[in-house]
């Protein structure tokens, strides 16, 4: 380590049942070789089924919790640190994680308030081609989209697949995946491959290629507006827009087993694609999934953050929380090589760290420092520059 | 209905978690076109999500639970009716259902000490072709094989299947079913849809080529020996087979992140196929799935029925028990084309219930008569003639 170098530190996060841990023994390995140190806390990946002695292995020293706060520059992490860390860390202390800038403003102002450097990778300019290794929230989503499926066929009391056997022919079941980003197409192939008959609609026309390539039917509306917005996210629909959509989907759902949706407007209100009505129409045994159900509200009327519900006709809808927690294996992998992604485009040459402000990548993860909240789109949504 | 036709009763079976119905409202249409009558009780088929007004649709009368015993000459159930039921039936009352009489033994005493005639599916002689339509342990070990990988993938932190994504390629699954009988054979086609790559083992020689045409790897033992007992079960091995066997398994099982087993030999404790040696090499984050986890026992040493345990090495071991139970409608759906057609076999021309002990379907599955044990297998069980 060069004496310019860097220290990583990572903690345990097992705060609102997450698994995860932001470096897997492999990624601390690579960001070993790459210069920094990694500190990481004992049991850190232990929800993840990682040990202590395997990242002893890959170069990394184990400590307590105290210990490798006092010791990192960096502290990496997955979901946002509870307040018993933040009060821990020293001003010029450098945080990542997913941070959820544009939906938690207290949090900023208390990052910028304490003087620490936030780097949120929800934040990341997705549609830069060299970002992608670094796209959290693509790996995170990959991740929830198979595991939706895997929650719907847990709740759904039929064969997904076709099954001819000697008690009778079984019909497959058909899935609906509304919102055919990451998490929509991961959730149509997972569904493809457990044997469903799949459609999935999306209100970007150019989701159509994608959803048929997985061997799925693009599900097509009189009604289709275009939806494609800036940064690679679907654009909000206006009112009209959306109700008109809601009608004409309603008759598509009711003629489905199981529905998914999967839209997400970052640090917006989701919008609603399955109405009261909707959920009225379908047979009983059917599920839904909300993959956006959140504090903020869900794809789903009445859906719920974290909860299970039957509704009078017999409709199981799941709002689906944290789904990448539940596959706490893989989504921590994959995560973990987002992080030392953007731990390599952060490190210079002399093994420092390097915050250039006119690098597009930095410039777009860069939330807090010195005191400020030096992220425009962050300071504009929390009523100007602090 | 001729004068002499009979009336088939359906009860709702919430004990012990039981969500299945032993009659659909498609298979109540179909018995009621082969000549008898239908009575369910209210709400039967509720948890397997099917409605009162379904049953109604299909011919059946849907009345209280007394107006259906009352009204019945045969009860049909899924699993053995509870003590209530039974004190309620009269005399030469007919139930035909999943009774388990090798196991149950003061079950089937209290039957022929109240002269019930009792009809159990699981006695059924499984390898004559015609009553493959009747063939209720298969068509729920098929269920149960395909809910089993779900129940592992629902509790493995990992994908099951090879994934390359910008954050880096995820190694497919390693999944191992031991038994490749109905059950495994359902399980290894449903993990290899999963995207798993899996491993198939039996103890018959003759299941190699069921396993290989599925896709699956057949794991070779330098120790096999033939297992392939009468009537189309694996026979029980002796001490020793059992012990070169399972040395050699324990260093395969290690190998592989799934375990699924599903040896069961019927009225009999379960063989152990991983031992607690075995366990311990697996590796943290690794799930094993007991389909044979009962009273009796089970394939894993210290599975527990009912039971998800954690081991001190990080393996999630999952005593399996009534998976059909999970997957109510489907497997609702078989066992009552099973029920249908058993039903049909046991009515005549004239639209009367005919019990023919020479028929070797009928002998198979008569349980009691007339306040007699007159299943030789079952009286023998019990020790002599009852």
């Amino acid at each position: 380590m060069s004496t310019s170098g860097f220290t990583v530190g990572v903690l345990s996060e097992d705060a609102n049942g997450e698994r995860r841990v932001a470096l897997d023994p492999d990624a601390a390995k690579r960001v070993i070789g790459a210069g920094p140190a990694v500190l990481v806390e004992s049991g850190a990946g232990g929800r993840a089924w990682f040990s202590d002695e395997q990242y002893q292995q890959a170069g990394a020293g184990v400590l307590d919790r105290a210990a490798v706060i006092g010791g990192a520059d960096v502290i990496v992490s997955v979901s946002r640190p509870d307040d018993a860390v933040l009060d821990s860390l020293r001003a010029g202390q450098v945080i990542i994680g997913l941070l959820a800038p544009l939906t938690n403003p207290d949090l900023v102002r208390r990052l910028a308030d304490r003087s620490l450097t936030a780097i949120s990778l929800d934040q990341l300019p997705r549609t830069l081609s060299r970002a992608q290794g670094m796209d959290a929230l693509s790996s995170q989503a990959n991740v929830a989209g198979y595991r939706a499926v895997l929650v719907a066929a847990e709740h759904f009391d039929r064969f997904f697949p076709l099954l001819i056997t000697a008690a009778g022919t079984s019909k497959p079941a058909t899935v609906l995946v509304l919102g055919a980003g990451v998490a929509g197409l991961q959730a149509i192939g997972t569904a493809r491959r457990l044997g469903a008959v799949v459609s999935g609609y999306d209100v970007r026309p150019a989701a159509r290629e994608e959803v048929s390539s997985l061997g799925a039917k693009f599900v097509e509306l009189s009604t289709a507006i275009s939806g494609a917005g800036a940064g690679g996210y679907a654009r909000e629909l206006s009112e009209e827009e959306r109700s008109a959509q809601q009608a004409e989907l309603s008759a598509v759902i009711a003629r489905h087993d199981i529905v998914i949706t999967t839209a997400q407007v970052p640090g917006r209100t989701p919008p609603v694609l399955v109405t009261a009505q909707a959920l009225a129409a379908m047979r009983a045994g059917s599920v839904v999934v909300d993959m956006a159900a959140s504090a903020l509200g869900g794809n789903v009327v009445g859906s719920e953050a974290g909860r299970t519900i039957v509704t009078a006709n017999g409709v199981t809808l799941i709002g689906a929380t944290n789904l990448p927690a539940r596959l706490a294996t893989s989504a921590s992998q994959t995560y973990a090589r987002n992080v030392a992604a953007l731990l390599k485009h952060l490190t210079a040459e002399d093994g420092s760290m390097r915050l250039d402000p006119d690098d597009e990548i930095t410039a777009g993860v860069l939330i807090t420092r010195d005191g400020r909240v030096v992220h425009p789109g962050v300071a504009a949504a929390m009523g100007g520059p602090a």
